[in-house]
């Protein structure tokens, strides 16, 4: 069997085309079309500043029913005034002919530079050609997801497939996300865009609530520097080509645990790519008091640049992850606490426990690390995934707008 | 008149010497001690893991008055269960022993690497020897400012003087604190130590309340990486002996004025010294609904990665201030704010304000950076400050432990 990809679910058709917006050749406008009316649900940052796109996404979505998606990156279209929503409704408006319906029919996304006007001649220009472009073959799933990178050095996607009898359902997924990453879509937080399709027949409803849930502990669960961006979107599209209809309880289960997978994977990847990112970092909270508590210190220790630095000097420096951990509003015990990094236990009950410091520091050389926290205090867990903080991150991002 | 400094109220002698608990030859050891039992206040971390001398430090200064402080720098004395404890209790009883006190008079403090047991035998001759060279001279004052520092480049000191009628009260201190900074004492977070002196006469619960209103305004409002320590400590002695008595509101306004100008003081050179530093940059959040939603918003800004990473290559990349302070719990609305990069209005009511990049960038590359975000909800109006982020953050904190 072929590898799937973003459009292995049948009814769905894409392109990405290089219009300019980007000082690259990379592609900068991505096309993703359904042949027919999608199921759809979206996910929008909790940032009050939010850009134009997802302001009129967010209208564009409250139906429940989509024809597409139009997204540029190289420019957020945020902090753009009036100006910057007609430009995005332009957008959707040059999508909608394409794809032969309303405006209200597509979701509008952008990615990059804050507070610049959309340079609109090449956008309107790069969207009729990618028009021309559109096809649903790995090629075309690979240029759209090029189209929405920006600072990623690699093309993020997922895809798995799981049967109802004798039919198969396909959820597939590409996003980027490298820097400006902490999404909080209405659940989650970066610029971290987020496409996905499946071919199953599903209801609006339970594909929001099952949107929503999977972005909790995928999406929101990463953080490269914990900054919401203005533009983080997460949407799916569902065209039903498949015939297979999430009809009982059983099959929405089936349907969310390959959604979570999906996800999941795509946050990892985004880890992985972190802007400076040698390594990814998954931290592992359990029997904190409550699942949100434990969050709240997998976070509080992903988003400490002191805790970053030491993944990136490979240094077992595991004081500051139990401070980490002791920051938050959560509950946390030093006595009745225990820590482990790549399995090896440095802390237990309110004391350290001796462990050979450059054997400790060599496992912490791969390219992912394991830091398990465990609290003694209830039967809340949580993981997030982050990377670790280097010089390259500095480089990039002193370095980006000037 | 000579330069005030930490020993110039009267009634303190201290002293700062070399007992190798740091690799390198500076001072690790000091003594700061009061001729008479001095009224006392002292605020610690509010993280939940708090390092051996803070759990002691908070059952002795309980009564509000104390003969001395004992601190050491190079190994923080955190997660190092009840052997840790004792220790703190130790250095104190050696401390009261050069007192003639009783160790409950004595204030422990230390700072440094978290989770290693503390080398009792240097501590304890090098407690000795301080005990040795107490004096109330400026070297003294200065070889105790250098016993605290840990990755400080420089010394923190500030001192002011005011007057009651003819008699003159003079306010000194010196602090560390340079990463691992983001002090919520009670009110703060890093690890930040402020020891403070002063020759009024104050009653202990107005003492307590001045220096927590002063520490909400100054130590509680820098932050280098929003690292709340395990060890987070700033006490005053005040030794009364100029004779001076703070016994109206009127007198307790200005002792106010004065400790806050000290404590600001001392804040900003925190943040000047912060690891890796280039410049300061000063955020002023004003016209918020409540001053506890611009300090929620100053310091979102001040934390965010991204915008010191912008700083520390001089770029006017306002989008990310603009979205880090719609990121946090605070109301914000763009449409109604304005912002200000060094005094140039970079963004006002939704839309961007054309400037000249090169000019602002220019602007920028000096030691201090003023941001100024008007929120035009209300009345609440907070500073915070913090550094840029440099490659060297990351060399200092990779590298630290191992």
């Amino acid at each position: 069997m072929a590898a799937l990809h973003l459009l292995s679910p049948a009814g769905f058709r894409a392109s990405g085309v290089h219009a300019g917006i980007k000082t690259t050749q990379a592609p900068d406008i991505g096309l993703l079309i359904c042949d027919t009316p999608a199921t759809a649900a979206a996910a929008f940052t909790t940032n009050q500043v939010v850009a134009a796109p997802v302001v009129v996404g967010k209208k564009h979505i409250a139906h429940g029913s989509l024809r597409g998606v139009v997204v540029n990156s190289g420019n957020a279209n945020a902090c753009t005034g009036k100006q910057g929503e007609k430009d995005a409704y332009r957008m959707c408006q040059l999508a909608g002919t394409i794809a032969r319906c309303a405006p209200i029919q597509i979701l509008p996304s952008s990615t990059g530079i804050i507070g610049h006007p959309m340079p609109m001649a090449k956008i309107e220009r790069g969207i009729v050609e990618a028009g021309q472009y559109l096809g649903n073959g790995l090629e075309h799933a690979n240029l759209f997801a090029d189209a929405i990178m920006t600072t990623d050095l690699k093309r993020k996607t997922a895809a798995v497939h799981f049967s109802v009898g004798t039919q198969r359902i396909v959820i597939a997924g590409v996003c980027k996300g490298s820097g400006m990453i902490g999404p909080r879509l209405a659940v989650p937080h970066a610029t971290m865009l987020a496409f996905l399709t499946t071919d199953a027949q599903i209801a609006a409803p339970l594909l929001r609530k099952l949107l929503n849930a999977a972005a909790i502990k995928s999406f929101n669960a990463v953080t490269v520097d914990d900054h919401a961006s203005t533009n983080d979107t997460a949407c799916i599209l569902a065209s039903g080509a498949s015939g297979a209809r999430i009809a009982s309880a059983r099959l929405a289960k089936a349907f969310a645990a390959a959604l979570d997978e999906v996800c999941q994977s795509l946050a990892h990847q985004i880890a992985a790519d972190g802007e400076g990112a040698t390594k990814v970092v998954a931290i592992t909270v359990q029997k904190a008091r409550s699942e949100q508590e434990a969050q709240l210190m997998a976070r509080a220790i992903a988003n400490s640049p002191l805790v970053k630095c030491a993944m990136n000097g490979n240094d077992p420096n595991w004081g500051r992850i139990l401070s980490a951990a002791g920051m938050t509003a959560a509950k946390f015990d030093p006595a009745r606490a225990a820590l482990k990094l790549q399995g090896t236990v440095v802390f237990s009950r309110g004391r350290p426990v001796p462990f050979e410091p450059a054997a400790v520091s060599a496992s912490l050389r791969g390219p992912e690390v394991q830091v398990e926290l465990t609290c003694n205090l209830g039967g809340g867990s949580a993981t997030c995934w982050t990377c670790d903080l280097s010089k390259s991150y500095v480089t990039i991002n002193a370095d980006y707008h000037t």
